[in-house]
């Protein structure tokens, strides 16, 4: 088969997964019978478009120079052209509003309508609008994919497949590194929580305007898609209740360590709530992971806790789980193709 | 579709099984429209055998006396009878011997030679014979699964595919929960290694006989399986350099704890070499897990570790990673006969 795909937003991620796609093709080729063809990829201003396919040697050449590749089109817009490409793989990676979910959500809609696939690393229209996307995407039999909006390469999302015949009754995680390094870094320095922004940032962990971290906006997003995905529900952001770690003390920690616990930003989701808040958690528990890791903990009906970890965020990482997301389309489309 | 269903082997794990099958067989044929039909029974003195389908009601009521069913048939044995049952699935987990793999290895083979879909919690046919068995699956286009057999409910095989689109280099884990609740109370009580084995005895957690995990054979031939399935590999039992936990001291984790270390019997797979043996960890290592729990770390090629642990026994659990396997098979064998 042929997988002919177009790239929205060429970014750390966006670039990351071009290298990944040059680096695996040739596997993607041999392995599954399916030749990838990058038809397109489009920046904010401007697309490369070659419906004989991208040539990815000459695109990621030290020496190229994005914006002055032959097949460069200034000002041309995905909105609109997607279904003009002729493509049957969509992925988006523009950085999107968190409010509005777009671009992003516009792209993936015009898609999913021209029945194209899917893959998206932008979590917004995902814990703005799951209902609606999934219901599309199932109407127009489409696979759509978004294992790195959450925990990025941790397979938090498809790990459903897993434990299928189990059953997840709650969910705990932490899903922002950034906060939870600076919880960390406050923890065991005994500093502020400004001090220890101010190292988080300087240490690129944390972004100029920290807010949507700190505040836990980000990790809110990711327990919608979290709980959506695991526990069949079809919630929105606005039903999270939201505490950040912006109020934590350096007394609070130090009050928490003499009765052996420690505060961690949790995401939680049970009972029908959906909860982001610091907890105490005792000191030898699982969930006292330090630094800049992701924690998923399921607490299921027929086999006690569950728990993964592991990077939540980098280029690379959410590229390979978009990669992931790509060979697993490849096999399911394989398998209706072949019988 | 309908499923038929043998089960060989009515202990711990066996009726558990049957338990989680009463319980989500209406589930499976609503979601799947999967019919499950229990066709047989085998234990080592006889089997109930009903090709009509055996009443899983009747069966595990509590009063009721397996070997005084209406369909027990006494000193019936499965080989030679598996191909005559008309089943499509074969699910096994006898008592099988860890040197020869039997009976299960037979029942496997038995099984796959005449096209019958199989699921086992035993290992021993897979770290001894993994090649041959898989070999012969893919030949008769058969499922064989196995995610019981290694970490139980923890989807420790089921996650390459999760994971297809990136590379597994190296695997470090903690397969045997008995051997890690002794080391972990041999570091917190500064016991022995006998007084903590005969805790573990005492509790439940450890066999009467615990040669197969103080000596690292049990944690060896999960090794081996969990090597083959996530490196590609084609090992055997024998290819593993095993050492136990038997001449550990406290003397010994007392000296590692002052440098700030601790004592864990990992397994490892690295560079074509598989290792079982005792290795200094240090105490802030997510590998520092305690009590009786199972962990893998997972180093990739593109995106760190990634780490999962859970419970790593336990009939429940097993029953839910055979029930997980189940459902797998039903939605794969669902997509070849739909499309």
């Amino acid at each position: 088969m042929e997988l002919k795909i177009c790239l929205i937003g060429k970014g750390n991620v966006g670039t990351c997964f071009l290298q990944l796609l040059k680096e695996k093709r040739h596997m993607i080729k041999e392995i599954y019978n399916c030749e990838c063809i990058l038809v397109a990829i489009f920046e904010h201003d401007g697309a490369i478009i070659n419906k004989d396919g991208i040539d990815l040697n000459e695109l990621l050449a030290k020496s190229a120079n994005f914006r002055k590749n032959l097949f460069w089109k200034k000002d041309v817009k995905a909105k609109g052209l997607i279904s003009e490409l002729g493509i049957n793989l969509c992925i988006e990676t523009t950085p999107t509003n968190p409010n509005t979910g777009e671009p992003a959500l516009t792209h993936i809609i015009e898609a999913l309508s021209n029945n194209i696939d899917v893959i998206s690393s932008n979590k917004a229209p995902f814990f703005l609008y799951y209902k609606r996307i999934k219901d599309l995407a199932e109407k127009m039999n489409c696979f759509i994919r978004y294992e790195a909006t959450v925990a990025s390469c941790v397979p938090a999302l498809s790990i459903k497949r897993n434990l299928i015949g189990n059953k997840i009754i709650r969910i705990k995680a932490i899903l922002n590194g950034t906060n939870n390094y600076i919880l960390s870094r406050m923890a065991t320095e005994g500093i502020s929580f400004a001090v220890a922004l101010k190292e988080a940032q300087e240490l690129g962990y944390a972004e100029a305007d920290p807010s949507l971290d700190v505040g836990g906006f980000d990790t809110a997003g990711k327990l919608v898609i979290l709980a959506n995905e695991l526990l069949g529900w079809s919630k929105s952001i606005e039903d999270v209740k939201i505490e950040g770690i912006t109020k934590i003390t350096p007394q609070a920690l130090e009050l928490a360590k003499i009765d052996g616990y420690i505060i961690k930003h949790l995401a939680i989701a049970e009972e029908n709530n959906l909860i982001v808040e610091p907890r105490l958690v005792k000191r030898d528990s699982p969930l006292n992971i330090s630094g800049a890791l992701n924690l998923i903990k399921l607490q299921t009906k027929h086999a006690g806790s569950i728990i993964f970890m592991g990077k939540g965020a980098g280029g690379l990482e959410a590229a390979s789980a978009i990669l992931n997301d790509l060979i697993n389309i490849v096999i399911e489309r394989n398998k209706i193709r072949h019988n």
